[in-house]
């Protein structure tokens, strides 16, 4: 390790600053220790490639860095916990300079301020081309707060956090290279900042009874897909009341695709899809609007599984619901 | 995602099995939950890449999955802990096929049989060329029983498992092409399938009070660096009780190089380095091998830290200690 390795090591130990009382022995040693927060332990991990999970020529190292805690956050969240401690490994080509590691971890740490939690470890290894953030999140939850994808049930309200679609309409619209403004900027923030749905899911869990919950990571159309198959259901889903973003709706026009289509396929998005049980539903959107300022909108039922998952048009007409969203191989 | 990807994916949760009853939800959720063992938690993480941390050349991808969470295993041996869940995301790289990914897992789940502990969750994500393990490993371990690198004092005696050389040997061996027979294919071997300490740890914190603890996973000299630093202190490392593997000094006879010059570099040997107290050394010797059939060698002691760090050479001489061993980057 050169001199300046050595630095950059020190100043990232320097940033990530001293941890909480709980947090025994933090960054620096074989293994960080802790003691287990009360309740249950939750651990969730995923890896974001240069080129396949982000482009730099469209976000900042550090937009980057917030983007891959954040997704890691969402998991967490879509359980019903909050996230305690992360471990994070970095595998660096040549062409990284120390400079953009400090931009990495400025943007993980960003988030780990706002949700109050701790990097309590990681690795950095050098690699022949491809930049590799790999992270792993721990969390911890009540005993009675966890929320599976697999327990919805027929007659169940299928829920949606926020609006849909901008994340993906900021993506076509760096793309596009469309200039920042109006609709395109506000779909190109919240395409590099989206929000996780931690103080939502535990807004959900004071006033009902969640019986599934998923985070978008990968698009509405795909997950609503993976709730529905975990729980053994078929889904009816209302295009009519799917929550597109209106900065979706904008650069949907200007590319004159569908909006629809466009919020359905839509990744990283990190707004939950929850179901509870009918009768818990309008008082369920009155919480979650109080305490949180999120809307939660009602977008269709759950249907026995032999009824599949379809979608119910504008016009009435019912057509399959397309998988659409990002398929990177998937989660194990 | 394909159908052959679905199968891969459906075929690794089948591999991987039922999870044990202190998990909650394992594969198949936004995260793994879990009851928590007794006593503290422990989570350490490395990423292991193609062409820099291995070469599919000279190992299988199951010898290469085995080896990363070996590596990962080592560091909560390290510690005073065992292993009890993994996450693992890898990063396939488009000639990766379905039976290499499953060949990876095969590696690491015989890892899981051997120390009892389980996957819990995972990601398979595309790059563009590098093929990347990272692993993260949760542990646990006894309140009184957590050893760090920084606790070593003066006066204390420098112990190290099991015989030093054989790794780094083994992967000469295989870069210079000598046949696989007798001393060579022992430190093939060793190189291949090390084995990470968690019984020796154990047996040391039976019958001694560990001041500090670092596995060798860079290298004998860069550790005993680390150690040394950590724990505020200087080192008198004595050359003549190193314990070189018979193997490798074969090895390095046949390369024309010093036999101690390759153990103290030798990366991923995954032996135990130990500061104990002077008093409990014997009983330790013993008690290790009674119990584990591991050697535990008397190598050095403790000195102030304005002694700094020394190896006492065969013929008395005394020359500053190399900080020899593999350095990629380093540990946050």
């Amino acid at each position: 390790m050169s001199a300046g390795e050595r630095e950059l090591i020190k100043r990232i130990r320097g940033s990530v600053g001293t941890p909480g009382p709980a947090t025994i022995v933090g960054i620096g040693d074989d293994a960080a220790v802790f003691e287990p927060a009360p309740g249950l332990g939750l651990i969730t991990c995923d890896a974001f490639v240069d080129g396949v999970h982000f482009r730099r020529d469209f976000a900042t190292l550090s937009d980057i860095g917030t983007k891959c805690m954040i997704a890691n956050v969402s998991d967490i969240a879509a359980m019903g916990g909050f996230p305690t401690r992360a471990v994070v490994s970095l595998c660096i080509p040549e062409h990284i300079t120390e400079s953009d590691v400090s931009s990495i971890y400025d943007g993980m740490l960003s988030v780990c301020r706002r949700f109050s939690f701790e990097i309590v470890g990681g690795d950095i290894v050098s690699s022949p081309k491809d930049l590799v953030i790999s992270i792993a999140l721990m969390g911890a939850a009540s005993r009675d707060r966890i929320v599976t994808r697999s327990g919805a049930v027929v007659g169940d309200a299928i829920m949606v956090t926020g609006q849909i679609g901008g994340s993906e309409a900021g993506l076509r619209a760096l793309a596009a290279g469309f200039p920042q403004e109006g609709a395109v900027l506000a779909a190109v923030r919240r395409h590099l900042r989206p929000t996780p749905r931690i103080a939502e899911a535990q807004a959900f869990l004071d006033v009902a009874t969640p019986h599934a919950m998923i985070d978008i990571s990968d698009g509405l159309g795909s997950e609503l897909w993976l709730l529905a198959e975990e729980s053994g259901v078929g889904l009816r889903i209302r295009e009519d009341l799917i929550p597109v973003d209106e900065c979706a709706r904008a650069v949907a026009d200007e590319l004159g695709c569908s909006a629809l289509e466009l919020a359905m396929g839509s990744g990283e998005e990190f707004e939950l899809v929850v179901a509870i049980p009918q009768p818990e539903m309008s008082r369920t959107v009155e919480h979650v609007a109080a305490v949180t300022g999120t809307t939660a909108t009602y977008i269709g039922d759950v249907v026995g599984a032999v009824q599949g998952c379809s979608l119910v048009r504008s016009d009435g007409s019912v057509e399959p619901l397309e998988r659409s969203g990002y398929e990177h191989l998937g989660g194990v």
